[in-house]
């Protein structure tokens, strides 16, 4: 499967880990857990006139990898309604990379490819997780990119996602079903 | 005032800073600029045993000053259709801060507060932000805090905000009307 | 079981209906199709000094029907990204029985209930539909009514329901699963 | 002025009115009040063989109308979180004109024009009129017309709108400021 994981979670095995693996087994596709490399929060330098000053961190490996798969899976808990600080920082970087010589088709690459979003939140996250969604919609749109589904995951305390029977199965057919 | 405005911006004197200035002038109220401290990432330990491994930096002086205020105003530019990565690295450390025995009233003490949003982006914000505003009053919702307001500007290039009138008249009445 | 069915649907036997018979058969609970009643649209008389003019239709007889149940399954088609014009016409209405005397509780006797959502339609529907479930959400939150949970199906020609096996199964979960 | 506003309120002078009138004069453009005409709800018969039975109301008067101007205000009053019942059983119909002969070329000519929407509230509409924001804009992008921006006043009881003072400015510049 030419699928590229995010994981934006900070702990190990956790709710959202278990209910992504229902879409992505561990064993398949190419998984990147965040928390396991550096990646330095941005500093806009858009407007300024030399750009960016180039960052010493994984960041452009990380761009690397997700060019190099047709589907791109973002994992992530939910965190005060919205994406993992790791994740933010990571997607805040995209401004950097798209100006980035080195990377001169981000842009139109991510066009080609389909996005997925599973997240998990212990606060009504069928509600409350909403926000994230339609964050990610815009993102998608942006890059003119498909976003293919999304899944929210109910659970709060570790293991706990074994009972949200619904979010189990509608990730273990995301990448199945056609878009919607 | 009593007010202390955290601003999320990672570039200085932008269009996000002007415009918040028209809510709170720099030389009222505290102004604290999350770009010039060191707040590390959040690693979710709510789950271990010893709980979370107290972090060095400076997220604890920031706890502080918040709580020795009684209006929160936010600042941030939108960054990928939501906060700033820096802000939202310094929200979810607020998960660690409830559980620290030097803050044993976090929770309570915001409970009394009333919290303001500005927000400046340059990709249709009036609709794409508001995944951004929702966010917040979710965050609000949680502690029990009221959202009093909320003004989302448009610009782009530096300086652009000065050309959103509706955004400036707004701002400079925001902690002045009522809340709705 | 002790629910109540409220189909918004102008159209019999469509696909909102088949996703709705997965979670309650037609042969269980009790079904009101709106298309089979007379409801008058609102007119706002809240501040008129006889209030308002009683209306002569079928609407005092859906509300107590209404309060008869425990659970509320509202079943809208997706019609321009809210509920149908129908289902829109009968919830304006509960402003009008909220100060009808013949209905003193009405406020107090949807607090106890529980609210589902399911909803139907052909335009990305699971990202589209979404401010149509936070309009439901606000709508328990005003009656501090527990909203159990939603479903989004996808399809727009009939029969193509059948299609969203995510949905199908959502759908017969929904009133089994606990709330989130 | 090359406008039509669309009036959504069941109640002549109501504060959506007045909130409405700082953008487009009662003396200026053309103002419709829904209320005055007769438009029969939509009967989905988009998959019958005959298609739509032509409804004998004033819809096809109100059709012609809104082709006729370049700008399309709507304004309604925020009846649960969302538009007004007549206004969505009136938008609701667009699916019928859209497969009507007489307007073979509605949703080519929505495509060319710039709408804009004033709501009013009276419980919390910055935050819970969302919904009905994005719904909009929905409608907007499925026709590909441009959603020149919104406002949203906060008013309850007859003639409260008069101290919202930033929805009131915000009107007074809606038409005015570049689109965002």
């Amino acid at each position: 499967m030419n699928v590229v994981v995010i994981h934006g979670s900070t702990r190990k095995n956790g709710n959202t880990e278990y209910l992504t693996y229902q879409a992505v087994p561990k064993n398949e596709g190419t998984h990147i857990y965040l928390r396991d490399y550096r990646i330095t929060p941005i500093i806009d330098q858009r407007h300024e006139e030399g750009g960016f000053t180039p960052a010493d961190d994984d960041m452009g490996k990380l761009a690397h990898i997700m060019l190099q798969h047709d589907i791109l899976l973002f994992s992530t808990p939910i965190y005060w309604y919205s994406m993992s600080g790791p994740m933010k920082t990571f997607i805040d970087r995209w401004s950097q990379i798209m100006r980035d010589p080195k990377f001169p088709h981000f842009r139109e690459e991510l066009k080609k490819k389909t996005a997925y979003l599973i997240a998990v939140g212990g606060d009504h996250p069928a509600i409350k997780g909403l926000p994230l969604v339609q964050q990610f919609q815009y993102i998608c749109q942006f890059f003119d990119m498909t976003f293919g589904g999304y899944v929210i995951g109910t659970a709060n305390k570790p293991g706990q996602i074994i009972h949200d029977q619904t979010a189990l199965h509608a990730a273990s057919m995301l990448l199945k079903k056609p878009e919607n």
